[in-house]
């Protein structure tokens, strides 16, 4: 049975014709399965759109790579969220990554997404460098180390339900602290349009904590106003900002979106009000 | 009666929480003006979404500043389309603009944006300086005179109905005849996600016959995809890249989205997958 299946947000909706193959609800979230005709399978969390075969690059490759193009090292990288697996495996395309901590409150959705999607966690799933833990991503940053991790990633959903405390000061004082010298945060940080204060917001906090945060700006089509942004901070300098050569030369080919020409001139294209608001 | 006000393309759907306030058909196309919760009063024509009052800066002015800060002069400007008025109102804001011909096929889309979207259109309607035409804007610029435009400027509805012939060949050899040296063409061109095949022959098209031109990427939440794309192009160089810091510094302030920044930024960040067909 093939009909619309729609993310409503504020008096918009954004919809897929498609056909639900998975509809159930684990201890964190409701969790939806579908094939759609436009992008393929596609995965919703309460009903909000997390991502499609057909559509996923967007979002992966704007988080990824203008983090693992920066840092000093990528030895070590941490992602909190991230349960679809598709941030995971652009992060192991990078030669360098000796060991990724994935840390998915839900079980269920690493479990549904290897099933149901499993081209977008791709060869990830089976990585050696991988570790899969299955628990809590807020606590295992308090409980990890000083100086641990070269590269920490949030891939979580809105701020509310599971992925709330993604979004605070103790949270993000945590992956400083965790961070190794040289080092880069990045989060998806919600859209300008559609979650225009959640995301001047987080700017701002991230700003604070790290003394270098600026936004990215690019698209998911589907995520509500299909405008999209990504944050990216570090201590030092913002070293986000200048991709190192090699590495970006290993990946470019096999991007779609990501590229170091796009990534220098997405961080220029600050929107004229959201340059303002951070002035 | 408020209930969801969609426009569908395949197989995807964006909609408005809103009411029906007109529905009627012109000589041209189905013209439905409503009132949304969210973006205000909005305009769709032939079902697909146009623009609406709290939206409509993201197009307007994504469309008109790079091409009037890029041309060597401003005092002659043709817009092609533009029946809501919003084009004419940001280049209106330019003091150098002396003369622009409005040419829009359909007098009702003018009316009734006149009536029912006035803040769109804003001061323009009334400005000494602009000449309405109901008229043809494909025969308007195979009879204008050679060199006799500084800017010409296309903004129209996708390439089906009144509009296709706003996107072939024949169509932009006259707008590069009667263009003065200096001078800028710019036009919506489609998404680059949504109508991929559409804007990537357009910009290879205009890249043909000026020689110089670049797709700009950008945001309308409510068109199809989100993401969004303008395209300049130029006979002698791509002034369009290089902001007057005069002209610039003018408009700045009553801006939303363009800034000189973000319009230097945004002609630099070309997805992978485009810049790789372009090359």
């Amino acid at each position: 049975m093939s009909g619309w299946i729609d993310e409503h947000h504020r008096g918009v909706r954004y919809g897929l014709i498609g056909e639900v193959l998975v509809e159930e609800t684990s201890p964190f979230q409701r969790i939806t399965v579908i094939r759609s005709e436009r992008y393929g399978r596609g995965l919703l969390l309460d009903g909000c759109w997390m991502t499609a075969e057909r559509q996923e690059r967007h979002y992966h490759e704007s988080l990824v790579h203008p983090a693992l193009c920066g840092a000093t090292s990528v030895a070590r990288v941490l992602v909190i969220g991230g349960g679809d697996g598709g941030t995971a495996r652009e992060c192991l395309r990078h030669q360098g990554v000796e060991h990724l901590d994935l840390v998915e409150i839900d079980g269920r959705v690493v479990e549904l997404s290897r099933e149901y999607l499993p081209s977008i966690g791709g060869s990830a799933w089976t990585d050696p460098r991988l570790r899969l833990t299955v628990g809590d991503g807020i606590a295992w940053a308090a409980a990890a180390a000083d100086n641990s991790y070269d590269v920490v990633l949030v891939d979580g959903s809105d701020p509310a339900g599971p992925a709330e405390g993604l979004f605070n000061r103790s949270f993000f004082e945590h992956c400083r602290r965790i961070l190794r010298p040289g080092g880069i945060f990045a989060t998806q940080s919600e859209s300008p349009e559609a979650f225009q204060e959640v995301h001047l917001a987080m700017v701002k906090l991230l700003k604070d904590v790290f003394d270098h945060a600026d936004p990215l700006y690019g698209w998911v089509p589907m995520y509500p106003s299909g405008w999209w942004s990504w944050t990216f901070a570090a201590m030092d300098q913002p070293r986000y900002r200048q991709p190192n050569t090699n590495r970006a030369a290993a990946i470019a080919d096999g991007c779609h979106i990501w590229s170091p020409r796009w990534q220098r001139g997405a961080f220029e294209a600050i929107p004229a009000f959201i340059a303002r608001e951070l002035s």
